[in-house]
């Protein structure tokens, strides 16, 4: 294993220029060149994800929902009657973490599960009347917080061609 | 606690037409309306970055390389002399994932941890030979396969429009 001269000493900083030209960087003070990584859109996406998962989380801090538990409770609102299996499939959540996200919701009373009266094995799962309130609480706070804001970003143009783009990636590739 | 008739009989399956309407869910058979989670920008993003990491991952397959371990060796490449700190900061990685997957990468003789000669706390990352070459076939293998089918898929220009939009997100949400 060699390694090179550059990382024992190691530049203590970037140049001005080098520093200016990545700009990607997190913050200025540890600027690095991101070279490729700037034009991978997996990484691109991760970024831009987890920015806008943090947005969600402080615009949803009064309810303490996370984007995934909002993503649920939509679907069961929207479902009535669907089993467990069937809502942790369409939202691509693995079975083990889908059944403690449940636990939680079923310990704050925002859902239920119910056994199935035709398949014994099978949970059905409903909302609440108390995860129907929080879930159209939370709806307000997204729309007029975390989407309006989105929405002043980007224009409704190009948002509108994001989640197009987005939903050919999630279908397609 | 109230739960609505429904969520306890449940129909069986949507109609025909309800299942055509909901093409963003998983599968046909487990078609379900989908609401307001098809126009959430968030739930779309990670939709498609979950699908663009797993095509990486098989893309990469005989390197067994993450996206997350990619992004890694290639930040090492481009910015020898750099600690710990400064290049999971940059990543966005938080400190005791990023020391697990150093210590995954060391195991393998990917990369290197030196004792900085200024900062006895701090640890220099390098690249060995290894993973220089590691690096440089993965490249190869994101470039031919990975990246070509997205492009394919979205067209150049659609693929640098969404590039431009994710990297606005990640920069001014």
């Amino acid at each position: 294993m060699t390694v090179s001269k550059t990382a024992a000493v190691g530049p203590a900083r970037p140049s001005r220029s080098a520093r200016k030209e990545s700009a990607d960087a997190a913050t200025e003070s540890t600027a690095l060149q991101m070279g490729e990584l700037s034009e991978l859109l997996g990484y691109s996406l991760k970024r831009a994800q987890l920015k806008i998962f943090e947005d969600f989380l402080r615009c949803v801090a009064p309810l303490q929902l996370t984007p995934a538990q909002f993503s649920v409770l939509l679907l069961l609102d929207k479902n009535p009657g669907r089993n467990q299996t069937e809502i942790a499939t369409t939202l691509g959540i693995l079975r083990p973490n889908f059944v403690a996200m449940l636990d939680g919701l079923e310990s704050r009373d925002l859902c239920t599960r119910i056994r199935s009266a035709n398949d014994r094995r099978s949970h059905i799962l409903a909302l609440t009347d108390k995860g129907r309130s929080v879930l159209a609480r939370a709806k307000k706070l997204v729309a007029a917080k975390h989407e309006a804001r989105l929405n002043e970003l980007l224009g409704p143009a190009n948002r509108a061609a994001l989640l197009e783009m987005l939903a050919t990636i999630a279908r397609e590739f």
